[in-house]
């Protein structure tokens, strides 16, 4: 019965199609990313197909933050939450295989980070023990089911329980995509939360230094909606913040918390910079106008990046790559430039991926090495004593 | 990187060792069998090298039954229990390891049911869509992270996602162990719920019958706790039931719940028959004596299996065997011999599976399945349009 078994097939072939899908800490919906991976490890080839962005209902959103803000959150809820959030990845990866005119069952494998509903990597007691933790939705059997397509899903507990923080997992990903002999490179990933990957040049695994730096899109967005009044999710272009002030004495008291300053290896999340985070500088600063608070958190998140790579990175790198980075990608892109000087500004465009699909192909990228049993945490990033294969293969 | 894939060399070996965990809806502790498995499929050969139960501390115990049968389940006491008890999972394999003196490292593979917290098979209704779901916890990284060793873990979402109820999952492995050319058999396994699976005759997979009875040990263990104001946790060897005298009216009213007399496919939990139930027949027949309401609701279990088997079972088989069954196992035998005859009463012991091995067992044997591709769900069990692979591979 061997010669059934996806596993062995997968590996044994020469081409394979991957789609990966990843859900960030917004909760706004899933990007896929299909993907051709040839090799894996160091000799892995990948060129992205198709990348397309499906939103979540407004109130699928509702729930899943509902879910992770409050103590409402009986099994009752979480249970069939897990199992419709696979539907939607499945019918995710069958109407974006349909745009890009791709027969779903010539996929080779389904990559799913899955939603984050929580996500503790310092722990907590439990039967006087302490205990770090994660759960990521979106029930992979459901997704295999539905689309015939082996998958592979829920990467972080692999990695937390080698010792890591479970995060993050991406620069494994901006290691095979951007290690370069003679240049140093700074991958920066802008998501709800935004993240460095540094790759000295020519260097080997375990020089690779990678953390959250702080909020990426989350701060900015969730503004954007209140003065928006729900109609926007987004700050399109940073129009707002660009038309706005920044109001320094606010962005002084920001910048002082105290995960911006922590030393790495640190993650985050919207436990951290979420609504209550967001919400509670609107309360305070309710005198600001919105255009002004619009450029103040926008400067606030550039300036967690910059900071970040100043006091945690040993040497600038010859490039800053930015990959992901939703709606105001650019103008923070342009806030970084001023505030580093003497450093090649790139995107992961110029490497052939498409800006918003670095992330789904990253999780694609993990997928390959699952299959092939191969580890992909990076232990200097995430604090693991130890490198880890990562994540669960369901097969259809 | 392919020779170092665990699942190529698995499935390349003629013998494997394999550890089946099983943790019941009952969550007093976790079942560990250690097992020898050559093939799969219909050539799977399976011999049980060691046996031994963990049971949880009470504490445990406690806060598992707590999440499943309050509102009180935030996501931050689940994701700890999930990691936690991945690790009371591990701790189980390796101390059993010690005991058969086998050592880790030589183990093929660990398949872990999970103990399940959650199971709504009917479905609940989740953004105006109705949603079957189930959970089993017990992080299988965490497993395979602490043991070195792969983990098979979370098999009955896939049976769901084609359509079934998850449950029950046992009947693939009775079909392997018990089939016969020239004889029909039932076998009946309990554990906190009963079941029992059919196969005629010389049958084929697609011709076996199998489902949930209703209570196993669940509402006699409850008894036993109560009634000796939770010194012990079970009937010995059916002590009290046997020096107790049967309450004909409250069993009348027991045997009349619905679940009992519900046409198959049907599957059952601590959601009908746990606590609440329990609790709620010791409210209501306040002044029934302790041995009696013990030989009662023994009665009520004997008579909940033998009537299923009369009313849902085409004819009467030639052999019955007993597998599972805890404390109350002989005496259940016993009535159920006096409820049913012209049959042969066996256990699994007669096919040298150690009785209350045997649930562990089957697990051992669905996970082996997994890591071939193989499914092993039984479609006409339960309910399922289609086989499925079940599970998630997890790399240690």
């Amino acid at each position: 019965m061997t010669e059934l078994n996806p596993i062995i097939s997968y590996v044994s072939k020469k081409d394979r199609l991957v789609a990966g899908l990843m859900s960030g800490t917004s909760a706004d919906g899933v990007d896929l990313a299909i993907t051709q991976i040839s090799g894996n490890g160091l000799d892995m080839k990948t060129k992205v197909l198709h990348y397309q962005f499906f939103p979540y209902a407004q109130k699928l959103k509702e729930e899943i933050l509902g879910l992770s803000c409050s103590n409402n959150s009986a099994l009752s809820m979480i249970s069939p939450l897990n199992f419709y959030l696979g539907e939607i990845f499945a019918e995710a990866v069958i109407s974006g295989c349909k745009s890009a005119q791709i027969n779903v069952s010539k996929l080779d494998l389904i990559a799913s980070h899955g939603q984050t509903v929580y996500h503790n990597p310092e722990g907590s007691k439990i039967l006087g023990k302490n205990i770090p933790s994660t759960i990521q939705i979106g029930e992979s059997s459901v997704i295999a089911s539905k689309t015939g397509v082996m998958t592979v899903s829920d990467f972080r507990p692999a990695d937390m329980a080698a010792g890591g923080q479970g995060a993050p997992l991406v620069p494994y990903a901006d290691f095979i995509l951007y290690r370069d002999l003679s240049r140093s490179r700074l991958s920066l990933n802008i998501g709800g939360i935004s993240n460095i990957t540094y790759i000295p040049a020519a260097a080997s695994m375990s020089e690779v230094i990678a953390f959250d730096c702080g909020p990426g899109n989350m701060v900015i967005d969730y503004m954007a909606g209140k003065f928006s009044r729900g109609k926007k999710s987004i700050d399109e272009d940073g129009k707002r913040a660009s038309s706005g002030k920044i109001q320094k004495d606010i962005l002084k008291t920001l910048i002082k918390h105290p995960f911006i300053k922590k030393k790495p290896p640190k993650s985050t999340g919207r436990e951290e910079f979420g609504e209550e985070f967001a919400g509670n500088i609107l309360k305070r600063y309710k005198k600001a106008k919105p255009d002004d608070m619009m450029a103040t958190v926008t400067a606030f998140t550039a300036e967690a990046i910059a900071g970040n790579i100043k006091s945690f990175i040993p040497a600038l790198p010859h490039d800053i790559i930015l990959g992901g980075g939703g709606a105001p990608a650019f103008i923070l892109l342009n806030l970084l430039k001023e505030k580093i000087e003497g450093v090649k500004f790139l995107t992961s465009d110029d490497f052939g991926i498409p800006l918003k699909a670095k992330e789904a192909l990253s999780f694609a990228i993990l997928g390959n090495e699952t299959v092939f049993g191969y580890p992909s945490n990076v232990p200097s990033a995430t604090g693991a004593s130890r490198n880890a294969v990562l994540g669960k293969i369901t097969l259809p």
